[in-house]
């Protein structure tokens, strides 16, 4: 029997968990749901070139309504927006993954439809789980895995430098590239230039697993300034004008910076000589100093995870779940069926 | 209320345990056990300075009578040893820990016992976890964790460059440090010269992971021979002689190899301008690149990770596990049972 999956929102983030699910054996997308009319009556093999017959359609009941083990939700960023869908998922049955950032720790800023989304899937005996590459996975689950070889932590301070060169013009908008100084700290300020979103979720993430206390999580987004001329097919960055978002995020705990996390988003950073990578600094006993580089790439990580946990949402107690709750995923190298089963007898899971 | 620890085996690591825990809130070492006769009737306190004035025994059964959550097993390597050991603390009704290699993944080289640990903790309702640095963490976890952001993997390559040099007589031998090219060799053969513990269980756990089907584990043992003179207080090394061994493992799919680890172990790789470091290289969609420098410590490492496990492990559902199958381990830097509390009714696990 395969893993049944039903896909809500087909951008480019649900669209590549459909064509990554359609290279896995022992998986199948049953049905399919988006907002964007131009898909509503196509089949998945009709957008995607994937073997699924699938129809996309904009009514979400008719799709829940398809026997199913999960649904990937991938329609937006934050919690309100996704929490009708999701609370829809749970109450037709089904597991659900979400890619949405607040939803890698929605307790941070919507405590009570976090408190709702647990409630009804305990009652409905399924899983929820947000997830992502980041929320979810560099800048919290990484940092929280290397703390366990540590008998204590004194202060963490990571970062991630990447290069959003290969995104379009509304990454271009709400990172501000592209813009003067002014229009940035304009932007800014009115809120269109949001730089990353999900940093409290990670650092409420690392402390709750820690059982650090905070006393704030605090933020500040500064312009990137170009020193060279940056140049991307959709944006053309002159000296003096913004190459992108340098995004601090601080926890502060009894007075002190024990968390910082550190996310510059900007494009063609090796113009200037800026390496990417995501980098991890422990201090405490022992320190741990990690590199990754090049950074892991953004949209790749944030589909394969999305696919990947697939089988441990699947396996997991009900309830609302963050990535430090489940095993770790792995990549998915056999019948994802088969590969369940064998875990189970193999490990006696 | 405390978690209450039971110790069995009080040398470095299982000696490191008892004062680790010792400096956590909430937990309490409430009974130990250790062969040697220098240790029986002295208490943790005259030990190892620590505040629990529990009573050091030759005899399991007294100290299995404890009322306690959890029993941290450090007296050996292999599953065959410490088998009778695990039956009778899960007999008594106790979760388990345990460092000894070959339990991280014991279903690849004693499978009929490791069916035997999982049958006896479902009955008893507790759960048996074998976890260290390495197997159990660098080698494995940490790989499987990565292979998460990927679509696929193609070939995975890793290697642990570490110094020597803190340790004793003991590992100098059996990491053949110190002998002739010749005195090696045949060292490796008579069995003496051992290098690394726990390849095998690292591959196995990745491959279980991944769901490859591996056709065989092949391992090679080669003599560092030193260039330069190398000297620490347990041994001299002159030029010709031998530094270490480098003992490298390869995971065998379909003829191909897949899996290849790398575990140079030797003293002062410094003096030959050799840098330490975990290293860990995944190929396939996307490649990843990853580099611990230095390399995490392998004894704090195992002492952190098993007294950071305790959480999970008294968390888990019935069973033995791997480190694959809990939720990473955090340093526990809150009052351990709050902590545990508090995990719950935040995330309502």
């Amino acid at each position: 029997m395969t893993v049944r999956v039903i896909h809500w929102g087909l951008g480019a983030m649900g669209g590549g968990m459909v064509k990554l699910l359609d290279a896995k054996a022992g998986a199948a997308s049953v049905a399919a749901i988006d907002a964007d009319p131009g898909k509503q009556g196509k089949t998945l093999a009709e957008l995607f070139g994937v073997r699924s017959r699938a129809q996309v359609t904009a009514d979400p009941a008719q799709a829940l309504a398809a026997e199913a083990d999960v649904v990937l939700i991938a329609t937006g960023s934050f919690t309100r927006e996704v929490f009708p869908q999701i609370v829809q998922a749970v109450e037709a049955g089904k597991n659900v993954i979400c890619i949405a950032e607040e939803m890698a720790f929605p307790h941070q800023q919507q405590p009570e439809l976090a408190a709702q989304i647990h409630k009804l899937a305990v009652e409905n005996k399924v899983t929820v789980l947000g997830t992502g590459i980041n929320p979810g996975f560099v800048l919290d689950l990484l940092i929280v895995a290397l703390t366990g070889v540590c008998y204590s932590v004194r202060e963490i301070r990571a970062s991630r430098i990447n290069d959003l060169s290969p995104f379009g013009p509304t990454v271009m908008k709400t990172q501000g590239v592209g813009t003067t100084p002014e229009e940035f700290a304009a932007g800014v300020e009115a809120g269109t230039i949001v730089g990353h979103v999900g940093f409290p979720e990670s650092i409420a993430m690392i402390a709750a697993a820690l059982g650090w206390e905070l006393d704030e999580i605090r933020q500040t987004k500064e312009p990137i300034i170009a020193k060279k001329y940056r140049e991307t097919p959709h944006v053309q960055v002159q000296p003096g004008m913004v190459a992108g978002c340098r995004h601090i995020a601080y926890g502060i705990k009894d007075g002190e910076t024990v968390i910082t996390l550190i996310h510059p988003q900007q494009v063609r950073p090796e113009v200037e000589g800026v390496e990417t990578g995501d980098f991890i600094e422990i201090y405490g006993e022992p320190d741990i100093r990690l590199a990754i580089r090049p950074e892991i790439p953004g949209g790749i990580g944030t589909i394969a995870l999305a696919v990947n946990s697939i089988p441990n949402v699947i396996a997991s107690s009900p309830g609302l779940k963050n990535m430090t709750q489940l095993p770790v995923p792995s990549a998915l190298m056999a019948d994802i069926r088969t590969l369940m089963e064998k875990r189970r007898d193999y490990f006696g899971q």
